[in-house]
């Protein structure tokens, strides 16, 4: 009798790390999801290689492991610096490898962006179950932005980094000058959580009712959902993320992708509207999890 | 001994139909070649059928043809509509279908669009040689993008319609209103060949040397250059088109790239810098129809 295959998914984020082990995305055992928050980067890792030696004492081998990490992290397994965190302001990790400290387990090791796993898992079993093309976006600390083409993510020179773009000022809002490190005004650096914070001093969940943040962050986040539309073409958006969320931004949103496109693409005829094109997260906080196990189950099947 | 089998490529713009037939894209024989002026549709698919009734008197059967059409067009196989162009302001095409004049020749038909049979020849022949995914721009009387990611052309709602992105102003351009219908101040109503037109009264080619018009026009192509690579990470940019070539934009469209990144992606580490990352075309007026016949090629594989 042959063992049923094992599966290691790392969802590495900014603020924790959550590890499981399962047979597949809905088939993971009680005790086979852990929460490791994320600080330095030894003791992070440790704590990981910690959990899946008590995965593999119990349950047997890892047939691969998938990982999805913040950003920006190399993903090209041509490069020497493969599986390297690049430059982030988190203290410490930048060069980190998330994939050496995994070596040890001596099975295949897929790497994605966090964002990318999502989107996989979003496409397969969430928000986009039977559509061909996805894009994830989560709003919070920061925005990042995960694709889905045709059943692979989409990479390349880095990985998508959506959360960059420019859009067009609110007037409401011309006085505000972004905080983004990087480009000031980008859409990070204007409808994250801390440029929610930096401007009016509360988060977007805490905004009075009639308070035109809403508006104005909606608007920007559907420039986003806009540009997304008019550049990938993608059959569906997913929006998440606790400004979103806890914001109640979806309905800012897509109305504001719905002026930005002017009727030029095909969203009512061909994807039911713009109530089902812009869409919440079907699987929550699992998306993460669960995507860098089909992550993992992909590389297992690339190596037979 | 077998025949080596035969393609045929058609390349629908809007101001002339490129039809060809070869043995691959650069096997193409002298009398391979026409150029059809785009008129009214019964004729000008008439005038192509006629050329390709008369390649297979002389050369035989075709394997397969590929089309890439101007549009907005139906890429999708399983819609009743597959094949047709969707609305369009050229007069007589909107609802009129690309392939079914063609089905009279037996042969599997492939249709994508012209910037994205584009994009496919530049990955594999021109300037994207090596490359595993690229993205191809063309600005004239519009401004169309293609992209291709591992070998595959991006569909999906419909194709990319990235010359309707929204651009930040300049503000010398302030008071223009622009010109695109459906959104007045979209890239493409801001930076095509009838926007240079409509407010500076001459091509791209003729503005004085130190006209603020060069550096205007690359501005607002450049922020288009850092949303593709932010959004599709695309590891190579081509830019061609008469307002492009013709205005010797590339150099404005480069340094404008730069300014909006911000130095944010490895563009110089893993890209060569920006006069190897956002490049020339290499294949000139050929891309159109050489990467129809790719496309050509692609199908005929399919079908054994």
């Amino acid at each position: 009798m042959r063992t049923k295959p094992l599966y290691g998914a790392i969802e590495a984020g900014g603020t924790k790390v959550v590890c499981a082990a399962g047979y597949g995305p809905t088939e993971v055992p009680a005790d086979g999801r852990a929460v490791i928050p994320t600080t330095a980067p030894e003791a992070t890792l440790a704590a990981v290689v910690q959990f899946f030696e008590g995965i593999t004492r119990k349950y047997g081998v890892l047939s691969a492991i998938g990982i999805g990490a913040f950003g920006p992290v190399d993903l090209d397994t041509s490069s020497p610096t493969w599986g390297r965190i690049l430059a982030t302001p988190k203290p410490g990790w930048s060069g980190t490898s998330v994939v050496a400290p995994l070596e040890r387990f001596g099975c295949p090791i897929i790497l994605d962006t966090d964002v990318n796993a999502a989107a996989l898992a979003e496409t397969r079993l969430g928000a986009g179950a039977g559509v061909g093309s996805l894009a994830y976006v989560t709003v919070g600390t920061g925005i990042g932005g995960g694709v889905v083409v045709g059943d692979h993510t989409i990479k390349g020179l880095l990985h998508p980094e959506m959360g960059h773009i420019h859009v067009k000022r609110d007037p409401r809002d011309a006085d505000f000058s972004g905080i983004c490190p990087f480009h000031g005004d980008c859409l990070e650096g204007l409808a994250s959580g801390p440029a929610v914070q930096a401007r009016w001093h509360t988060r977007a969940e805490d905004l009075p009712d009639l308070h035109p943040g809403r508006e104005i962050l909606g608007g920007y986040l559907g420039q986003l959902a806009a540009t997304i539309a008019l550049m990938l073409s993608c059959e569906r958006i997913v929006f998440g993320g606790g400004v979103v969320s806890g914001g109640r931004l979806l309905p800012y949103i897509r109305r504001s992708a719905s002026q930005w496109l002017g009727g030029y693409l095909p969203i009512e005829a061909r994807a039911g509207g713009f109530n089902r094109y812009i869409a919440a997260p079907g699987l929550g906080d699992l998306a993460g999890t669960a995507g860098a196990l089909l992550l993992a189950m992909q590389a297992a099947q690339a190596r037979h």
